[in-house]
């Protein structure tokens, strides 16, 4: 087994195939540095020969130095009836300039026949004229053996033979592609193990998940040999995605004691997790193995209590390792211990309060009972138990509101707010219009408080959910309103229930600016 | 190999561990049904000593048979100083009147004597004592070894131990639980094959996805010779969730060609995935495996033209064997045909109206861009399309209508509508009060309406659901209302999308009473 497994990366070329997911020229360069600095092995940047965009930026990285990373430009081999040295995919990938091209060439005798239509022969002749070529005119070449499970399943010889034609080439590395990403683990084993025996350069794996299971084969793989994987950043990529470098780095790193990153940067997993995903504009997925935000996130009584007992007893890996934290939900599965460890979060210490954590709890059950749930709604939380401890501050009173909306004759849609409220001895009437009620009664309230208190203006809602419960009653039902707010540094959520969606609206509102504020005066 | 999977679906239980999941009373009995439909073996439904509304629920379900499930309750070993004749939960389960009983117990050393404290002796009798004194008084038992690969780990004499116990006790399944998610698929392996050879009775898989091979691991102890399955639909659960029987029954069915669901259920799947996302208020993961929305999605050009020559060229299974469909990005060629289907649903004819059929499709893309989506929305859809072929009835116009809300200074909160509108040549004014501002509108238009249609008294709301869409936008995001109605025969749904959400309400409101008139017209 060796120590050091090599990582590429193909998050800003296989990755950008990802529905709704592209990368500006300038995208791509942040990113790039980021992966230099926790020391990704290989970035592969873009295809030159398919678009512009990558062009540019294969101009701009020749005068830039990694110290960590090779930046790698990906292609094809030559087309089945040029010669390889008039082929202009190829010298474009010569000229651009990266560290190292990586072509992909066909493994599978289906595909050299009936999608590029030529013959098996030539496929073969096609992918060494290409290695070989490339070999002499830059620095290291990559072979990626496109469909090529596929290709063994149906004809193994000649998936092996398309192989050995890179290797006879002079290719650096060979990588087995599960293009499809339909092979199951089993088959993964069994293949990987078969191709160790024939080719004697290293091999890497690349595989998509379409059958669920492209972590675990990546894994597969590199227990039978493979020292390369190719993935992306969260898993992003066409259809079901490629194989999750957040999910498998810690996998080897921790649990099998490869080394992928530089040393020390396993910790930046989490931020460069979500640092890709705001670039990518993408929400991120809470529950992605190690760097979601539940993936260490504690419900069940049971569990919380054992975990607070011993960490192991219900994570597998210490989140702080990847840079992620453990994080107790509140809800109606969890006990007195959930509330004594969430309280220490913020600060109190009710370890040896036994009554007060008594009444939250049970303040707590009888509010999830007419159907609050605070496992998302930390700020709400913490204005309950500030509200029992008789440690709340209240930075305004609500005298009355009034809202109208209208449907005009002529189709328009208006709302608009009217508050009423008093801040210490003043009383203020303000009035707002907005795009739909709550929004109006939004901006009237704010408008209402930022004399008072200018900080507000740093608070912005970044969030709005509606959740009808018992949604038999038709419009009669009982609503669910979650708010989620934002300073700029510190996000938090409130909530607010009613079967009046404006009076649900109303809670949540109320709290979130009440808390913003509070925690802006502590800062 | 066996050709018979028991699939065990614990979405209703374990999958409400997870972040921002709660199922009501109601919610669970529609996903029941639903799972007996399409013949998920095993239900379980609950952990009725842990919580009042578990109780409740099997308690209705005393009541109900169904035909391909079975309804199982959750609970514990006795503890650790009671007799089992005397323990609650253990007697509460008996209580509950559930098909099956499936009891956890501690399979790690470390667990039963740092978490539950108790000697290791103890633990392995509060197993035994337990599955034998169910295996008694209930008509089947399954034992789950809970943290079981973890204790092998550690210990491999103790955690088969406890294995053993609970066949002795006459356990009918024996599960084996990765409880925090952290096995290796090279651990799985190897510790299933060992357990297959000390275990004589029939053994289950459970397992977390935490390192991201949850489905791998699950195939792979079925390869071993497990032969039941726990998982929840979309992998819903704590932290990173439980195994997601969505990936895992379609590569048991398609590629082991093991059977797991009724005969011909299959293709229910992707439906059955996105309702349990509606009912759990979850965003589908257009990603997930088989069944998400860009599973079969192809954006890369040279994979759109090897689709379109072969479809095995970039799909490893055939959409619709799971009820999923292709979907090529930009250039929207699958539309028409269905189109030309769901109109044939409500008997109109397009076969030979490639033009309107043409008209309704970018009209449905227009409006899909604004983020109104049809699928369950059938109503809205029929309206649409009788709006463009001209056979659409109007039954009135609206004039205008005005809502107010209102908070008074008693804290009592008021919702009131007016509406003004037109039938035939007359023009009425009414107005009512509501329990939120769509409730008061909806009455309003039905005062209005009733004396003309009396018809209209059978029409009710049964569901009314909001989801903002682009949640980033806060409350001045866009909004999707989905309202579904009855008239005590047939239901139907209808959508309205707007950045107010009294407008998109009154939409959805306008479409319902209008298609609900009409069908009661020519019945």
């Amino acid at each position: 087994m060796p120590n050091k497994i090599f990582i590429f990366d193909t998050t800003l070329r296989d990755g950008s195939q990802g529905e709704n997911i592209s990368f500006s020229v300038k995208d791509k360069l942040r990113i790039i540095e980021k992966f230099n600095d926790v020391g990704i092995d290989y970035i592969e940047v873009g295809f030159p020969a398919s678009n512009p965009k990558d062009i540019e930026i294969f101009d701009i990285l020749k005068t830039k130095k990694f110290s960590n990373s090779k930046i790698v430009a990906f292609g094809r081999t030559k087309y089945k009836d040029t010669l390889v040295q008039d082929d202009d995919n190829i010298n474009t990938l010569i000229d651009c300039g990266a560290d190292v091209i990586c072509i992909f060439g066909k493994s599978s005798a289906f595909h050299a026949e009936k999608i590029i239509e030529t013959s098996l022969e030539n496929n073969l002749e096609m992918i060494f004229e290409s290695v070989s070529y490339l070999k002499k005119n830059s620095p290291e070449t990559i072979f990626d053996g496109e469909h090529f499970f596929d290709g063994f399943k149906e004809n193994p010889e000649y998936a092996i033979k398309t192989l050995k034609a890179a290797e006879d080439g002079g290719a650096d590395f060979i990588v087995l592609c599960d293009t499809n990403g339909g092979t199951l683990p089993s088959d993964m084993s069994r293949i990987v193990e078969i191709v160790k025996k024939e080719i004697m350069i290293p091999i890497g794996i690349h595989v998509h998940n379409d059958c669920g299971c492209a972590v675990a084969n990546s894994i597969i793989a590199v227990n039978k040999g493979a020292v390369m994987v190719q993935g992306t950043i969260n898993g992003y990529g066409e259809r079901t995605g490629n194989a999750d470098l957040c999910q498998i780095i810690p996998n080897l790193e921790i649990k099998m004691k490869l080394k992928c990153l530089q040393d020390g940067k396993l910790k930046d997993l989490t931020s460069l997790s979500r640092f890709i995903a705001e670039i990518a504009n993408q929400i991120p997925a809470n529950h992605q193995p190690f760097v979601g935000s539940s993936s260490f996130a504690h419900k069940a009584g049971m569990h919380v209590s054992g975990v607070s007992k011993y960490s192991t007893a219900f994570e597998h890996v210490p989140p702080e390792m990847i840079g992620n934290s453990r994080r107790i939900l509140i809800s109606e599965l969890s006990g007195k211990k959930s509330i004594i460890l969430k309280a220490k979060e913020f600060g109190m210490d009710l370890e040896n309060e036994p009554k007060t954590v008594n009444e939250i709890l049970e303040r707590i059950l009888s509010l999830e009972h007419e159907g609050y749930q605070f496992e998302a709604a930390d700020a709400s939380f913490e204005l309950l138990v500030r509200d029992i401890t008789r440690t709340k501050k209240k930075y305004f009173k609500l005298e009355s509101f009034r809202i109208l909306n209208e449907k005009k004759e002529n189709g328009e849609v208006l709302s608009e707010a009217t508050v009423k409220i008093h801040v210490n001895s003043n009383r203020i009437i303000e009035t707002a219009e907005g795009v739909g009620p709550v929004n109006a009664l939004d901006k009237a309230l704010r408008k209402a408080l930022t004399t008072f208190y200018p900080g507000l203006e740093k608070i912005i809602l970044t969030d709005f959910k509606v959740r009808v419960l018992d949604e038999k009653k038709g419009t009669g039902a009982i609503v669910r309103v979650f708010i989620e707010s934002t300073d700029g540094e510190k996000s938090w959520g409130t909530i607010g229930v009613s079967e009046n969606i404006i009076e649900a609206s109303w809670e949540a509102l109320a709290d979130s600016i009440v808390y913003g504020l509070n925690h802006i005066e502590k800062a």
